[in-house]
C-alpha cells in the first residue's frame, strides 16, 4: 500500500516556515517501518487542490493531509474535498456543542468548523476547533487534517495511527538498522556497500555525509524484525569490523550525545577554547540535556587579546607564528586545561573567511587539538580543500574536532597523527 | 510562467533531515517576488523519478530539482534525466581537469562525477564534485542541481538563479517589504495590521514571530518595483512611526548583522558571559563574516568554577544568591567587562531545562544583563512562560539579550527595565 502525504499552505511555499508537519510524519511512519512514497506541498488555491488530491488519490491507498482547515478565508480543504468526495456540508450539532463547551458560544467561527462533510468519518481535534475527516472509496483511504502543528500531532496520534496500522497490518514493513561514523569521506565506505549490494540485494543502503559526520543505513522489508534482523546484523558487522574505530552510535546521529554519554560514565569533564568555531562547539554540546554533568565550559577567544589575557597564550608566540599555529594552539590547550582543571580540552583556532586568507593560510585552514591532564596533546592541521565557505569551516571543524575527542575516548586512537 | 521544485534523496522522505534545500530556494524566489507553485520530494527511485520529472515537465515553465547527483550507488538523477532527454552520458575532460585540480587525481569518484549528459548546459559546482545541468526543451526549462546545501546554494546564487530571473524577466511579480523587529509580541501588531488592511487591501500582510523577533512583511503584485513601492512605504511607515524603538532592520531579518554594522559604526566592542545559553549567541554573532570587528569573544562558564576563575563571580554571591540571579549576572557582567576591557558585555544565566528548575526557579527562569564600561548595567528576569523546552529558553534567551544590546546601541533604552 503506498502512503502519500499532501500538506497544504501558502506560507510553506514562499520559505518562510519549515514543513516540520511533514517531517513529524515521514518520522513516525519511518519509525515503526513504513514508508512514504512521496510528500507534495502546494499553496491555499482551490484549483491546484483539486487536482493534486485526485492526483494522489488515482496512485495512492492512504493519503494524509494537513492544513487549509482554518476558520480564514484561505482555508478551503474541507470544501473541496467535499466536492471531490461529492458530499454535502452540513452542521454537525455533536461537534458544535463540543466547541461551545470548550470555547463559549461566542467562537467566531463556530458555524463554519462544526460544518462537515455527510456521511463522512470525523477525526476528534482536542486541542483546536478544525475537526478532521476520513474519506473511504474502495480500498482507498484519505486522511485530512489541521495544519496547526500540535493538533495535527495529537489527531495523528490519538485517531490516525492507529486506523493506518490496521490497514497496514498484514503488509511487510520495513526494519533498519544505522551506523553513525565521524572522520570517514562517504567514498571510503562506498567500496564496501557495493560489495554488501552484491551478497544482499534485497536490502536497501543509504549513506548521508554531513560535513565530518557519516551516516550509513540499512532497510529490508519484511514480515517481522526478526526475519529482517539476520541480515541486517550482517550488514552493520561489515561496516564495523571494516570502519569500527570510526563509529560514535548505532543509534542516534548525535556525537555530542554519544561524548556526553561516555564522559560521564568515565566521569571525565571537558573543557573549551574556540576561536574560529567561535561557540558552535559549545553550543553543539549544550544542546543535549545534562551537558552540565561533564562539560565545565570554554572560552571563545576570539580576539587575540582575549588568547592571551584568559588563556594565557604569550604574545611572542602570537607574533611569531601567528594565532593559527601549532604553537598557539598548544597554548590554547594549556591554557584552558590549566585554568578549568578539566581532564580534556579542545582548541581550535583557524580562518574561517571569507576574509583573513593569505598564500600560507588560506581560508578553510583550521589548526585544532586535543588536550589531557598530565599528558601530551594531539595537535594537527586540518585540509582545508574544497570547504572555503565559512559555515562550512566552521560546521566541519567543529564536528571534526569533536570526532578527534571521540576517538580518543572510545577508541584510544590519536586522529591528528 | 509556473516555477516548480522537486527535492530528491529517501532520507527526506523518512524525517531524518529537514528539507532546508526546499526552503532555501522557496525564500529565495520570494524575496525577488517569484512564487513556487508546487513542491515535490522523492527518494532515490529512478521509476518513480521518471514519473514525477514526466509530470512536472508537463504542468511547469521552471523545474529545479536538487539531490541525487553524488557519486555513491543511491545517486541516480543524472541517468534518469539523461535517458528522459535521450542525451548520452560522456565523460567532459574539463570537468575532469578542474576535479583533479581541485582533488586530485585519486578522488575516488573521478570519472563518474566526470560523466555528463551530451548537449547538455553545465551547471559549474565550485565547492563540491558534482556538476549540475540545465535541460531545455522549447520555452521550459529544467535545472539539476546537487543535494549538499552549501553546493546547491552555491551553484543556484552564482549559476541558476540569474539564468531564472532572464526568462522570467516580463512577468508580472511581487514586491514586498519587511521590518523586522525585537522585543515585540505578536498581537501587538495585529491591530496596526487590521487598519492597514482597510485602507490598502490589494497588500498581502504577513506577520510571522521567530522566539523573540517578530518580522512584518507587505506584498504587492505590479509590473514595476515603481509602481509598488508607493502603497508598500506608506504600510512600511505605519509600523515604524507605531513601532520604531523595536525595529532592528528594514533589510535582513538578522539581529547580529544589525548590531555588527552598529558597534563597527562606533567602534565598539563586545564581550559575553553565557551560562545556560552556552555559547548559543556567540554562534550567531560569529556567522557573521568580519565578527571579529567588534566582538572579542566571550566566556561559556557552564559551571559554576568557571564562573568563579574566568569571571571572578564571588563563592558568596553563588551560595546566597544562586547562579540563576540578579547578584551572580551582575558580577558576571562585570567580570567579562573588566578582563577582556570591551566597551559593552551581555550575561545569560538561566535555568534551560528540562532537569534543574525549582518552584522558585522555575525551568525557563532566565536572569540577563547588558554591562557598560563605567556605567550601571541593567540586569532583568525574561518570563518564562509558556517557553519550558530546552532549545526554546535558550533560542529565546539568546535573541532576547542581543535586543537587549541593539535597543540601547541603537536607541538609548533600557530593555530591562
Amino acid at each position: 500500500m503506498q502512503i502519500e502525504v499532501i500538506t497544504i499552505g501558502s506560507e510553506l511555499l514562499c520559505g518562510r516556515v519549515l514543513d516540520t508537519n511533514f517531517v513529524y510524519l515521514a518520522k513516525k511512519f519511518s519509525e515503526e517501518g513504513y514508508e512514504v512514497f512521496r510528500h507534495t506541498s502546494i499553496g491555499d488555491d482551490p484549483v491546484m487542490m483539486k487536482q493534486v488530491f485526485e492526483e494522489a488519490f488515482q496512485r495512492s491507498d492512504i493519503i494524509l493531509t494537513t492544513g487549509g482547515l482554518g476558520p480564514t478565508l484561505d482555508d478551503k480543504t474541507k470544501e473541496v474535498l467535499a466536492a471531490l468526495f461529492q458530499r454535502k456540508l452540513i452542521l454537525c450539532e455533536e461537534i458544535k456543542n463540543d466547541l461551545i463547551q470548550r470555547y463559549g458560544s461566542k467562537l467566531l467561527s463556530l458555524e463554519h468548523q462544526a460544518t462537515v462533510p455527510e456521511d463522512t468519518e470525523i477525526l476528534k481535534n482536542k486541542v483546536g476547533t478544525a475537526p478532521g475527516f476520513l474519506f473511504k472509496r474502495g480500498q482507498k483511504s484519505f486522511f485530512v487534517m489541521p495544519g496547526v502543528p500540535t493538533e495535527m500531532k495529537t489527531m495523528f496520534e490519538e485517531e490516525v495511527f492507529s486506523k493506518i496500522k490496521t490497514l497496514l497490518s498484514k503488509e511487510e514493513t520495513f526494519f533498519s538498522r544505522s551506523i553513525h561514523l565521524c572522520h570517514l569521506p562517504e567514498n571510503s565506505v562506498d567500496p564496501c556497500l557495493r560489495e554488501l549490494e552484491k551478497l544482499y540485494p534485497a536490502v536497501e543502503k543509504g549513506i548521508y555525509p554531513g560535513y565530518g559526520i557519516l551516516s550509513v543505513e540499512f532497510k529490508l522489508k519484511a514480515k517481522s524484525e526478526a526475519l529482517a534482523s539476520n541480515i541486517l546484523e550482517k550488514c552493520v558487522k561489515r561496516i564495523t569490523d571494516n570502519f569500527g574505530q570510526y563509529v560514535f552510535s548505532t543509534q542516534d546521529h548525535n556525537l555530542s550525545l554519544a561524548i556526553q554519554k561516555k564522559m560521564i560514565a568515565h566521569r571525565k569533564t571537558l573543557v573549551l577554547a574556540e576561536s574560529c568555531t567561535g561557540g558552535h562547539i559549545a553550543a553543539k554540546l549544550v544542546n543535549i540535556p545534562s551537558a552540565s554533568e561533564y562539560f565545565l565550559g570554554g572560552v571563545v577567544c576570539y580576539n587575540n587579546l582575549l588568547k592571551k589575557r584568559w588563556l594565557g597564550v604569550k604574545e611572542e608566540t602570537l607574533s611569531k607564528y601567528g594565532a593559527v599555529s601549532y604553537e598557539t594552539t598548544f597554548e590554547m590547550l594549556q591554557g584552558a586545561l590549566d585554568l578549568s582543571g578539566a581532564d580534556y580540552a579542545l582548541a581550535v583556532t583557524g580562518v574561517a573567511g571569507p576574509s583573513g586568507g593569505s598564500q600560507e593560510k588560506p581560508v578553510g585552514t583550521v589548526w585544532c587539538g586535543l588536550g589531557m591532564k598530565g599528558e601530551k596533546p594531539y595537535i594537527g592541521k586540518i585540509a582545508a580543500k574544497g570547504r572555503a565557505k565559512r559555515e562550512l569551516v566552521i560546521e566541519y571543524a567543529s564536528n571534526f574536532v569533536l570526532g578527534v575527542l571521540w576517538r580518543q575516548i572510545a577508541y584510544g586512537i590519536n586522529s591528528l597523527l
